[in-house]
C-alpha cells in the first residue's frame, strides 16, 4: 500500500472508466479520451492502465499488439502509444492471443496491485483506468487500491437492457464513495452511409433517461459509425483518424467537459 | 457436489453459452436458443440458468422483471417464461435494478453452487447456462461444477477487436475439456430499414475467420436488426416476436445444428 501511494503521488488526476454491461465501448472511450486529452494539450502526460485482465483490448485499439513491457531499476516501464499516451495492459504479458487468463479473484487482485505499485509511471497529468465490465473483483480492487480517484465515467448504450445494469454501476461507484463524472452513451443512432437516414440500432434515448433517473450528468452521446469499429481494428483511435466525423465531434465535447470537471475540483 | 450430481442427473443436455468479450449478445443467444428449442418440440422441457451474477439480463429479455423465485419442500422453484422456459437468475433475488452485486470470487462461487444444488429443476431436456463474459471466476466455477456438459457455444461479433478475445474463450473451453459446439457471430451486417442497403457496422467476416483459425464450426451469422434490440427491451424473444425476420431465420438454422449435435452425441 505504501508503494502504491508513493507511485500514485506523482499522478495529478486519476479517472476510472466503468460500465455495468460489457461490450458497450468502455475501452473505446478510454483510448479516445486518453488520446484526446493528449492532443488538446501537448504538455500533458497521459497514461492508461488497462485493468481488464480477462479481455484486454486497449493494445489492439492503439496499434500496440505484440509490444512488451520493459523493466529497469525504477520499475516496470509502460509501452508508448499514439500521441505519447503510455499504456500498461495484461495483454503485454500474454504469450499470444489465444491464451486466456484463467485466474481467480486473489490472483487478479495481486496482478492489479503489482501494476499499481511496480510501474514507473513517472509524473502524469492523467491516469485513465479501464476497468473490467461489471461490479466484480477487479473493479472492487482497483477502486479500493487507488487513493483519491478524481471520478468515474460510466459507459452505456441506449438499450433498456443495458440501463438496468448501468444503474448498478452508478450505485457501485457511490458505495465506493468515488464521484461520478457522468454517463457517456455510446452506440447511439447510426447514420446510414448509403442514404443518410438515421437508424436507432440499439433503441433511443436510454442514456438521457438513466442519467436523469440516477441524478448524474449525461456527458455526451456518441453515434455508431462503422468507421469507428474499423479504426479500432486497425489500431488508431478514431478521434485521430476521423477527427471530423460526428462521433469524434461528439467525443471532443465530452473531453472538454471532463477537462473542466478536473479543473474545478 | 453429491447434491449437484443428483439434481443434474435428471437433465438430459447441458449447454453453456460463453463469450470472451462482454456485450456481444450472449444473453440474447441464450434466450432465443431456449425459446427456439421449446417451440420446435413442445414436449421438450427447457430451462435457463442465468449465471451472470453481476449483470443478469435474461429476466428483462424474457419479460420476467420483478418475478421472484419460489421455495418449496423440493427446493427453489424457477420462474416460468415464454413457451414454458424455466429461468433462474440472480436478478430474481435483488431488491431493485440499482443494487449491484459486489461480491468477491468465493461468494459468487457459493451462489452458483447453491443455484446448481438447490433448484428443483425436475426432469429437463435442456439446461442452457448463460455464463458471465470473460474467463473469470464464475465461468471457471460453473464449468468445474457442472458434470458432463454437452458443449459450449461461443458468441462473438465480427470486429477484429473481439476476435482476439474469442480465441481465449475457445482455449478456455478446451482447457476445461468441454466440447466446443461452435461460434455464433452476432451483430453481422445491418440492412438499412430506409434504403435496404447493407451496412457492416462492426466490420465483416470476423466470425468465419476466427472459426477457421481455431478449427471450430461457425454455427451461423445473425444480422443486426433494430427490432431485435427492441424485442429484448420489451421482453419477448425476437424468434417469437419477429419469426420471419432475417435474424430469426438465421437463428433457426443455428438451432437445428445444435439439435443435431446433441442427438449425435
Amino acid at each position: 500500500m505504501e508503494l502504491i501511494k508513493k507511485r500514485m503521488s506523482s499522478i495529478k488526476h486519476k479517472i476510472a472508466v466503468i460500465s455495468g454491461k460489457g461490450g458497450v465501448g468502455k475501452s473505446l472511450v478510454t483510448v479516445n479520451l486518453a488520446t484526446g486529452l493528449a492532443v488538446n494539450d501537448r504538455d500533458k502526460r497521459v497514461a492508461i492502465l488497462d485493468a481488464d485482465l480477462t479481455g484486454p483490448c486497449v493494445p489492439k485499439m492503439m496499434g500496440l499488439k505484440g509490444e512488451r513491457l520493459g523493466a529497469g531499476p525504477a520499475g516496470i516501464s509502460p509501452v508508448t502509444g499514439p500521441e505519447g499516451v503510455e499504456v500498461v495492459s495484461m495483454d503485454f504479458l500474454l504469450p499470444d492471443d489465444e491464451s486466456p487468463v484463467i485466474w481467480r479473484g486473489p490472483l487478479k487482485m495481486g496482478a492489479i496491485r503489482q501494476f499499481l505499485s511496480e510501474v514507473a509511471w513517472g509524473p502524469l497529468d492523467y491516469l485513465l483506468v479501464d476497468l473490467p465490465p461489471g461490479t466484480g473483483d477487479e473493479s472492487l480492487s482497483i477502486l479500493q487500491l487507488l487513493p483519491e480517484m478524481d471520478g468515474v465515467i460510466i459507459v452505456t448504450i441506449p438499450s433498456e437492457v443495458s440501463q438496468a445494469v448501468v444503474k448498478k454501476a452508478v450505485t457501485f461507484a457511490r458505495k465506493m464513495e468515488v464521484p461520478v463524472f457522468g454517463i457517456i452513451e455510446n452506440m447511439a443512432g447510426l447514420v446510414c452511409p448509403h442514404c443518410g437516414e438515421t437508424i436507432e440500432v440499439f433503441s433511443e434515448g436510454g442514456g438521457a433517461k438513466v442519467a436523469k433517473e440516477m441524478g448524474v450528468e449525461l456527458l455526451g452521446s456518441i453515434p455508431i459509425d462503422p468507421k469507428v469499429s474499423m479504426d479500432s481494428d486497425e489500431g488508431t483511435p478514431f478521434i485521430l483518424r476521423h477527427p471530423d466525423s460526428p462521433a469524434a465531434k461528439s467525443f471532443k465535447k465530452v473531453i472538454e467537459k471532463i477537462e473542466k470537471k478536473v479543473k474545478h475540483e
